[in-house]
């Protein structure tokens, strides 16, 4: 079903199928059939051509004056983005930022399962975290493995990142999602995101401070 | 000093903007006067078009032969990101998320301070959470005015969160960063970002089901 991909894909387009997939599920429960790239765009703030453009790159969807089908779309997006599976995710640092994200609802929705959650923190480690026992991290590495974990969460101090990054690169995970406020180095078959808060408010501090630039996706 | 800049610029471009500025704040602690555009592309996985194109938006910096001097750039891109002055920001809703927030060091390093802590929660209303007294969502309005907040996060639950968008709106906030995963309505001069952790989770979940695409920025 899933077409072989091999072409180069900027990160704003994945980024938008991952919008594009919210207002589709939100169109179904509405309980539309349809959508034009029209209206879609115009719930999205994007243009008709934008998404036009970013979903004609996975094969065409459509018909020319009917729009979209809904279902077959949002289903189309999902097996793109790899939604139409689990994923097992472990956590790696349960101090503020993750264990609030330990009950963010939205990753268990999305197919992101914590499986795992690992501190060094004698007094953390052994005990119970919304359901999950919080592991040693001195074990993390066979854990890793052993539960089949293809995604880490690292929220450890910046200080202690690179080495705990060094073990989840060894334990074969390839996939890390970063908050530490550190640039982690990472061998090149190893996807790594970071992830940092500032980052977005001085994308809101540009704009206050240049008003008068137009911004686009 | 800050030239007059009046054309459209990526959300991508914007963002990279922040990387350059952390990029070079590690250079110049390293002791770097000046760094080449295939330096500084090297250590952030860009190519040194993509750094010449975005710096050059701004204005020329640099010398041919030379690079662009370190501490100059530095200077120039914290003015363009508005990073050369204090931003009063305000937290509204300090539940999982909002809490860990207020403890994100980052913020304040980067001249972004929180001055205001609102919940509607009796038992958190009055009580003093990192140092900051929660106030009650019911003044919200007047004190975003009085305390002449710039920037607001939004962590209240879906549910609640265009309501209290509204009052934040109308408070005359121009700037919301939202982490309620919902698509909220804003007038067209209020910048509004969302914050979506799944989103991110969706990034690597797409990398590690289309392994053979090049992602780009």
């Amino acid at each position: 079903m899933a077409r072989r991909i091999s072409r180069k894909i900027s990160n704003s387009t994945i980024h938008r199928l991952s919008i594009y997939y919210r207002a589709l599920m939100g169109l179904e429960r509405e309980g539309y059939d349809t959508i034009s790239s029209k209206e879609l765009a115009k719930r999205e703030k994007l243009t008709p051509a934008q998404v036009r453009k970013d979903l004609s790159f996975f094969g065409s969807f459509g018909t020319r004056g009917l729009g979209y089908p809904v279902k077959e779309l949002k289903q189309r997006i999902a097996e793109i983005l790899g939604l139409n599976r689990l994923w097992n995710v472990a956590m790696v640092g349960v101090g503020n930022v993750g264990s609030a994200l330990v009950s963010y609802k939205e990753f268990a929705r999305q197919g992101f399962i914590i499986k795992l959650l690992f501190d060094n923190d004698q007094r953390k480690i052994g005990s119970n975290h919304k359901g999950i026992i919080i592991s040693d991290i001195a074990n993390m590495k066979s854990q890793l493995k052993e539960n089949e974990i293809t995604i880490v969460i690292l929220t450890v101090p910046a200080s202690a990142a690179q080495k705990v990054c060094d073990d989840i690169v060894e334990a074969g995970v390839k996939a890390i999602l970063n908050f530490a406020p550190v640039s982690l180095k990472v061998p090149d078959d190893v996807n790594l995101l970071n992830e940092n808060m500032a980052i977005e408010l001085e994308h809101l501090s540009f704009s206050l401070t240049n008003r008068n630039m137009v911004m686009f996706d």
